[in-house]
């Protein structure tokens, strides 16, 4: 089958592989309907992470359940499925409290740019549709596998509700989609920062009310214009850098909530202006599992579009031009068809 | 009168200073019944902070309210009232919201280890209680007006609750209090983390169901062997080092909730490592204001005695002996009779 591989910084091919089978009982195999490039995936592309290369690439998927492990459940072949990119069990302590990704079984999902896929612990990971879905809606239940299931969580991390004032750090897919959560989820005024157009009037689109297009201190600054001096209720952090995460504290009021889910690469916090931010701090990886039922019934019900994120869309061949134009951001996020 | 100020580090002397009268028409005069030396007073004793030298010392008091300016109509002469540390409107949006430790018209209170005191923004900072109190009673008020207040924040932080491990990194009077906070707000499990006998004691006597010697990484690792190897629910930082902080987020599970109230010194939190901990943080200057009317009923009442961290009583102008032993940990807290 073919497969995009990493081969190191800048150095992605697509190239033949094996078809993976059931190794364990509690697996499956997907046939993939689409999957696509994670902003993630551009910290190696960039040189800022080492994987073990050559590294198969992709943790974004859909598709129809080819075959199932005799322990597995929950979905049956022909179904069609989203699924996590952390495999969860589902069951254990941690999972139950809703932090799947943090599963005391967790296995990091891997090789998902392909054409099938081996989803471990598959009951735990992988929530079945309620049908097989229109084309249109693939795009969606795609961007539920992880950049819609990040915003929703960095929404509800960062604490969004009615009568809040949310601030999406980051323009990205997971940033847009932090702002398409917190509209979701009741917020009363919704200020993204962001100084690409495009991206701005997507940001309008799935319910900001406010742009900034300053950055760094600047950028709080203008936040704080905004909220009578006090900073934002609520804020999403979709970078990960140092900047981004002093941002994100600086432009949250105290006694407010920062949920960061930009992976984080290089930061260190200054524990004494945390301690005097009086700001509340939660993150990590989603826990997309945790989600799923809920977006899918959303996407399915056509309340939600965070499809819209997919600016470009390429044959799984093509996956080294998709990787070039998000790391040249000439597109948000690229979707690769197998 | 007298009042104790520190003239650098190691250096406080009880020296004669001219009586406070009211400069605003919010301001209260208050007669201290008692006062006391604070964990947080060791910074600049230790060298750690430098301070406007020379400077009144002493942020932690109760007492008699002796004159209050024309403006202040919630306490008047004559009454036993209990303060907060840092003065705060108590009115303001992020008061409201149980902040008052960053009121947007805060005015940190210095110069309480004296005879009297100039509290500002009285309506908003001091609490009377419903009558003059025992005497035995006057020590357990004096610690709701920080370490009581602040373990009590620790706590809330943790999101200690009903069904949850609770675990305490450090022994001082915050974290003894924080125990307390936390059998009273009906955690299952306390573990404080001490290796000096005679706090392990009052630990216990607190609450605490189990006690870590070990510190760093080996207390982390008895933490969560005392708990399915998953780390507590809720884990109180109450010293405020690196090497706490980092114990506290490592002994915290997923999904769990570490509450910091250890005025942080030279801590720079690893932003990767928090962000796969997915533990929540919160913390900072207790809002004591917000919850002295509940601690202070709980003492009337006499629920809980936390006036038993003071294990050493100094009339004031012996104040320099009472930093003396609790720099060299012969004395958990100090009471100082004016």
């Amino acid at each position: 089958m073919d497969a995009a591989v990493m081969y190191g910084p800048g150095d992605v091919r697509v190239e033949k592989r094996e078809e993976p089978r059931i190794v364990e009982p509690t697996d499956a195999i997907v046939r993939l309907s689409a999957t696509c490039i994670c902003g993630s995936d551009l910290w190696p592309y960039r040189g800022f992470d080492a994987l073990d290369w050559p590294a198969a690439m992709g943790h974004e998927y859909v598709g129809i359940v080819e075959d199932v492990g005799s322990d597995v459940t929950s979905v049956r072949p022909g179904q069609f499925v989203v699924g996590s990119f952390f495999a969860s069990d589902n069951t254990c302590e941690i999972c139950r409290a809703g932090y799947q990704s943090s599963c005391v079984h967790r296995v990091g999902v891997a090789g998902a740019q392909a054409e099938y896929l081996r989803v471990p612990l598959a009951d735990g990971t992988l929530v079945a549709t309620p049908g097989i879905p229109d084309d249109d809606l693939v795009p969606s239940l795609l961007a539920a596998s992880d950049v819609l299931g990040t915003g929703w969580f960095g929404a509800l991390a960062a604490e969004v509700g009615p009568g809040k004032t949310a601030a999406v750090v980051g323009d990205g897919a997971v940033g847009l989609l932090g702002i398409l959560s917190a509209k979701q989820l009741g917020a009363e005024r919704i200020i993204a920062m962001s100084r690409h157009e495009p991206r701005q009037q997507l940001a309008r689109e799935y319910g900001a009310t406010d742009i900034v297009e300053e950055r760094g201190d600047e950028g709080v600054e203008r936040i704080k214009e905004l909220t009578d001096g006090l900073g934002a209720h609520s804020v999403i952090e979709a970078v990960g850098t140092q900047e981004s995460m002093l941002q994100a504290i600086r432009a949250t009021r105290p006694g407010g909530h920062v949920g960061y889910v930009g992976v984080a690469h290089g930061v260190e916090l200054p524990g004494q202006e945390l301690f005097f931010s009086h700001t509340h701090l939660h993150g990590g990886p989603a826990p997309v599992r945790n989600y799923l039922p809920e977006l899918i019934e959303l996407i399915w019900n056509r309340t939600i579009d965070p499809g819209r994120v997919f600016d470009l869309e390429l044959p799984l061949r093509e996956a080294a031009t998709g990787y070039q134009a998000m790391d040249q951001r000439r597109a948000i996020k690229v979707l690769l068809r197998p």
